[in-house]
């Protein structure tokens, strides 16, 4: 059988998705795995046993990452990866992370009892705590690994409970020996679900994400003047409630106003003192900026952010603003997105080339070696919920997207 | 000497205040005399000791309110009563409620002076927990005195640590003998600084509100759609916290669109989950409504309501509405109001016919017996903050008005 015709087994990749969705399954349909905790390290066995069954080399680092390698004919060649994360979001959803788990493994599977040799190595990977819900940050793991985080500072992380990150690593059993540090890679695969609608509303099954989009993270700080609400007049009031709803409305009507693929949102809003009968007279919100075209976000700032001056000045509510956190968009290898698209419509998938929204392990891997990802629709777009969802069928199609992908860069000179 | 050319001795107020503000004074120069706390026991028994040094006949009942009567001419008649309260917010101010307690104590030491035999007996009141702010609600005591609350459930209020009412009036020395229940009355004045700027604002000195305006609260639950910002694009969102900012101004804009002396505010939001990268699925707030017309804010919330349904329509987040709590507006009785200003006029002092926004122990004693209150203005318009002041000059005239209606009141047959 030439490699193009080989296909991944759906029923056993929907078996590994099971397995993995019943442990820390939750009463709602979903998990709650959160990173080093007990259903993690339950998680992590079960993949260690699994790898292990296909006699991959497999290396635990001392970030916990779990690495899997599967010899090529030349293995002084840089290998491919492919991998994502197993842990979840505090009643997260079945598919979210594990798929770019299980999806892999069930490629090395197919190649394994095929028999099938590539010409370079294929690792395989968990990230530890790609979520960041339990240790902020996000996808703090794979950051340390591409060098773009320091280790001792991840260790350093505490949950809301004062625990550290390094002990409960330790406490898990999956502190591993070797130092966490980047190798050579040739190509570096994600699969993972859309986490949004775009996939579903256009009739796709396969995204191919071009990239992810800039990330703006702004906080704002609005002071008013507290009063009793009875006594004091409209007129010559400072409600720093109404201040801040004038802006959230600006903000939300920005991406139309600025045109692009633009998203603009305000997530979070803390009210002072939070009283009925008192006039607010502190509120702190944030704002999330996110484009494909960095000018065009920041652009979008400057608009926002006079009418918000604007607003303020009228109000007489006093503005402080703190520009956050700016990241910028992050290309993938065209020439990997392109063997994503070419990938799926070889297999008779319609396939988008589109963006992605969110950040994943994947963009630290981008910073050092070629990447790519492999979408597939999340139903109604929701994800990070219990009832995130993504139909068998699709699970299916993508792993065989991964296969033909990693057949096609493990292969190359 | 005539009894109109009475006065009473500015110096000697002042001093009782500041004694006063030095029992749970605060760093920013207000106090802190939580109702039952230490603070309140301190100020209560300076408050009982000067009562005895006037040879007041002092009693207090079992919810913790202190009465000191001065016998009249013929103590068959129903006396004329003057007080406030003694407790404050959480970094209240100097003047609020102790003003209307020191007020009256001042026209019984001038009365005592210069030996002034009144036809009726005169009580004077502190009423335990008006402010509500360890115990809610509000006014408890002096509406339990009226008979508009039932005592037991009054006394198993729990503050935050969940210490009962009634424990902590044991507690500190306070629970009396004497079941807490009305007795007849002649006519009740209360003096109190005004808690907004509107006196300032005209330039007057005395203010004599006609009642209390109507207060009507509101909650308003909202529910969105909540997803992951990045991959989820504006077309199609259910964001609960932007259909909440369109209330919120539609809520601001009432009173202008209404007409009227009407007030509205959100003073309170909780916005779920409240996390800067996802779309608000939850949000709680309230609606106050206050008018000296009943009927104009009923016709303000449903003005609001139908717009509320509106948006909630078109941002696709389903609204419930509880109309939490309505009480009428509340009118004194207009002859003890005109005597207000009447004696503010003989005294030489701009006065002002107006509205009581806040409600006030009055509110309760207006149940049961001709009522009227006597304000002065606050400066800046600002109260339950430590930077809430009335100049002694102010605080002077207030009481010269009180000594006035009071003495008209207790001659009266």
């Amino acid at each position: 059988m030439e490699t193009k015709d080989l296909r991944i087994s759906g029923s056993r990749l929907r078996k590994s998705l099971e397995e993995m969705a019943a442990i820390g399954a939750t009463p709602g349909g979903g998990v709650q795995r959160l990173t080093l905790s007990d259903e993690d390290k339950v998680a992590r066995d079960l993949f260690v046993k699994w790898l292990r069954e296909l006699d991959l080399d497999v290396t635990i680092d001392d970030m916990g990452n779990i690495f899997g390698r599967r010899a090529g004919a030349d293995n002084r060649l840089a290998p491919v990866m492919s991998g994502s994360h197993i842990d979840s979001q505090p009643k997260g959803g079945r598919f979210d992370g594990i798929l770019g788990v299980m999806g892999p493994l069930e490629v090395l599977r197919t190649l394994h009892e095929n028999k099938v040799e590539t010409h370079r190595p294929i690792d395989i990977v968990d990230w530890t705590n790609e979520e960041g819900s339990r240790f902020a940050p996000a996808m703090v793991a794979s950051g340390v690994w591409a060098g773009a985080l320091e280790k001792e500072w991840a260790y350093n992380r505490t949950d809301i409970n004062g625990k550290r990150f390094e002990d409960e690593l330790i406490r898990i059993g999956y502190k591993g020996e070797i130092p966490c540090r980047q190798h050579p890679l040739h190509a570096y695969f994600e699969y993972h679900i859309e986490q949004g609608p775009i996939l579903e509303r256009k009739g796709k099954l396969i995204g191919a994400p071009k990239g992810i989009l800039c990330l703006h993270w702004y906080d704002i700080y609005l002071e008013g003047t507290a009063n009793q609400v009875g006594p004091t007049p409209m007129k010559g009031r400072n409600d720093a409630l109404c201040a801040a709803a004038e802006m959230i409305l600006k903000v939300n009507q920005l991406p139309t106003k600025m045109g692009g693929d633009m998203v603009a949102t305000v997530g979070e809003i803390q009210n002072y003192p939070n009283s009925r009968n008192i006039i607010p007279d502190k509120v702190h919100f944030t704002v999330d900026i996110r484009s494909w075209d960095d000018d065009l976000a920041i652009a979008a700032w400057e608009d926002v952010r006079k009418a918000f001056e604007e607003i303020a000045g009228q109000r007489g509510c006093p503005i402080r603003i703190e520009e956050t956190w700016r990241v910028a968009h992050s290309p993938f290898d065209e020439r990997l997105v392109q063997r994503v698209l070419q990938s799926a419509e070889n297999l008779g998938y319609p396939a988008l080339h589109m963006v992605s929204g969110a950040g994943h392990d994947a963009s630290y891997m981008n910073q050092i070696t070629s990447t790519a990802m492999i979408f597939v629709p999340s139903i109604g777009g929701r994800s990070h919920v219990e009832v995130e969802n993504t139909t068998w069928e699709d699970c299916e199609a993508g792993a065989n997207v991964l296969l033909q992908c990693m057949l096609a860069s493990a292969n190359e000179k």
